[in-house]
Formats: structure tokens, C-alpha cells, sequence
């Protein structure tokens, strides 16, 4: 025991953060113990509002303490006819911060991977198809992650969504804007020659 | 709003922490969510506990939920001859960490810093006077940062403690072990030299 227990409980709980080591937390621990008590307060109260409150949107799949979450309870979006795949919460933000989609999204919460026991089910699948047969939906974009396990999960997504009238596309994959040629590896360049665009 | 607002609330109050930047927060939010609902409920009620809870040691003034803390309670330290002085409770989990050390500490919980309004009193040298001015402390061990303000208040709590009967010294400044002397600054070099040691 080098501290109190509680303080030692704080600093080990703290821990528990991705990216957090010994140093950091006990860091984290003596600042909000010596400075911000009040935030620290806040903090415990979000972190125990959110753990027990945050649910996942009945449309979207992402997370919401709501039934709908903003971007499929706001009227504009919710009823939209392109309907974007991605693997987790984190990307609908990415893309978001773009500004340029106006669509709504289905959030996976993950990606197949057999071994690990993620199949259809555990990514809601059923779900996006009862979207996909509705009436409004036109387009299904494929935004799931350039790995293998991402590309695999478009393919199966896709081969679902061609029993359903909408079109399918898949985001491009290339050299990233400011990107130099010569640092991007083969892989990526191969895919910007296949998906070049007539001017 | 990017999410519903108690995620984002989650978000925005994981970025008190220091060293934690929007996106770390928010991969800090997502995992927790994800994956980690139990430890995030352990993590709020330490959190929670501790900001009410976890005062200071009425006798060595570090962290601690009881009137002492362990160190100062213990038979063997707490009524041990000596007493080191340090700026911060980590300082005293850096020591512990050596293990080489069997007396108490005294947390300054600061350095003199008149601009700031941090005088003796802040520092609580009333306390380490009585500390000193009982019988059973014979050695006062400075152990303050090697920095321009640590510096004066080893000076100043050395002047305090010549009114009593204790031994006073500042711990060793020097090229840490290790190191290498290219790399050295000047001063810790002069310093070295100084306080050189006959063999």
C-alpha cells in the first residue's frame, strides 16, 4: 500500500483508461485531488449518469441515452433515402465533422470476425435489412474500415442489400489529401489506380 | 451537438483529466461504453468518494480519508527521528518507491511563491514547527525540488529549523545514475562538483 486506500483505489480505477499507465493516473488522481475537486465531481457524476443511462439508438444502433438519437429523431435526416454503414460511434462523429453527409448512418458496433463470435446477429444486420425494405431507402453507402475484416463485412452487407432495391457503393479508397505519393504504401496506391476517375 | 448530450457531457468531462485531448476523451468515452460499463461504474464511485472523502494527514499533511495516513500511523515511522520535507504527496510515492528511507514526511503541498500568495502559512510551517520543537526529531531532511522556488523554501524552512535542536541537510543535486556527463546541464554539473564526496 503506498497511499490511503481510497486514493490507491482511485489511482488503480483510473487505469482502467485506455492510454492511462501508473504515472498518468496517479497524475490524474493528485490533480483533481489537489485542484479540481469540483470537476472531479462532475466527472464521477457523468461516468455513473452514462454507464447506467446510455443505451443504443433503436434506428442507428449508436450510442444515445435517447430512443432516437439526434441525427435519426431530427426530421430532415431520419427519413433520408441514403443510409451509411459504419463500424463504430467514433466514425458517424468522423464523418460528421466533415459536414458533407446529410444521410442517416447504421452503426455495426463492429466488424464479422467468426473466431470471436461476431456474426450478423451481434451486428444488428436484421435491423439495417427491415431499413433497407422500407419504401424511402435508396442508397446504402459501405463505410466500414479498409482492413480485411472491414471489407469482408461490405461484401456480406452488400450481398444482402442486392435482394433490395437501393444502390450500392463502397467509400473510395486512394492517396489521402496531403498525402506524398511516395510514402503511401503499395496497397493503397494499387486501389487509387483501380478507382481512378475519368476528367 | 455531435452525439446525445449525456455522451457528449461524458466527453466533455473526461477532458478535465490532465493530458487528455478531445480525441482521447472520446476513445476514453467509447471504451468504456463499449466495453467496460462495470469498471466505469467502479471508476465514478472511487471517483465520487475521493473528491468528498480524501483529505490531508493532520500530521504529515498528504492524501489520505483518515486522520492519519498510513505512513505517520505506523509504530516504526510515524514517531521516527526523522523527517523529510517534500513539495507534493507524489514526491513521497517517488521516495516510497526506493524504499531506502524509514522516517516520516512533511507535505509542503507547494513551494513559497509570494505572487501566487503561497506564504509559510499555505505551507503549513507552523505544524513542522511543532513537529521540530518536540523531542523525538533529530534530523530534518530538505528534499524540495532542485528549482529556483524549491530552492528558497529549503532556504527558509532551514532557517525555521536552526531555532531547534535537529541536524538539517538538502538532499544531493548531481548527474543522476545513468546518465551521461555530455548530456548534463552546466549547472547540475557545478553542482555535482560542489557537493563531490572524499573517497
Amino acid at each position: 500500500m503506498k497511499f490511503s486506500p481510497l486514493v490507491d483505489e482511485l489511482i488503480e480505477s483510473l487505469r482502467c483508461l485506455p492510454g492511462v499507465g501508473p504515472k498518468s493516473a496517479q497524475r490524474m488522481a493528485f490533480q483533481l485531488l489537489e485542484r479540481n475537486r469540483k470537476v472531479g465531481q462532475k466527472l464521477a457524476t457523468a461516468l455513473e449518469r452514462s454507464m447506467s443511462e446510455v443505451g443504443h439508438c433503436q434506428a442507428c444502433r449508436t450510442f444515445t441515452e435517447q430512443d432516437l438519437c439526434p441525427i435519426c429523431s431530427s426530421p430532415k435526416r431520419g427519413t433520408a433515402g441514403t443510409i451509411c454503414v459504419v463500424e463504430t460511434p467514433a466514425d458517424v462523429l468522423a464523418i460528421e465533422a466533415g459536414g458533407h453527409f446529410m444521410g442517416r448512418y447504421f452503426v455495426l458496433l463492429g466488424h464479422l470476425s467468426p473466431l470471436d463470435g461476431v456474426g450478423p446477429e451481434e451486428l444488428g444486420l436484421a435491423l439495417l435489412e427491415k431499413h433497407l425494405s422500407s419504401e424511402d431507402v435508396t442508397e446504402l453507402i459501405l463505410a466500414t474500415n479498409p482492413t480485411v475484416e472491414g471489407d469482408a463485412t461490405a461484401h456480406f452487407i452488400a450481398d444482402i442489400a442486392r435482394r433490395h432495391n437501393v444502390v450500392i457503393s463502397r467509400i473510395a479508397h486512394g492517396v489521402p489529401v496531403g498525402g506524398e505519393l511516395e510514402y503511401v504504401d503499395s496497397t493503397t496506391l494499387a486501389l487509387s489506380f483501380n478507382g481512378r476517375i475519368p476528367l
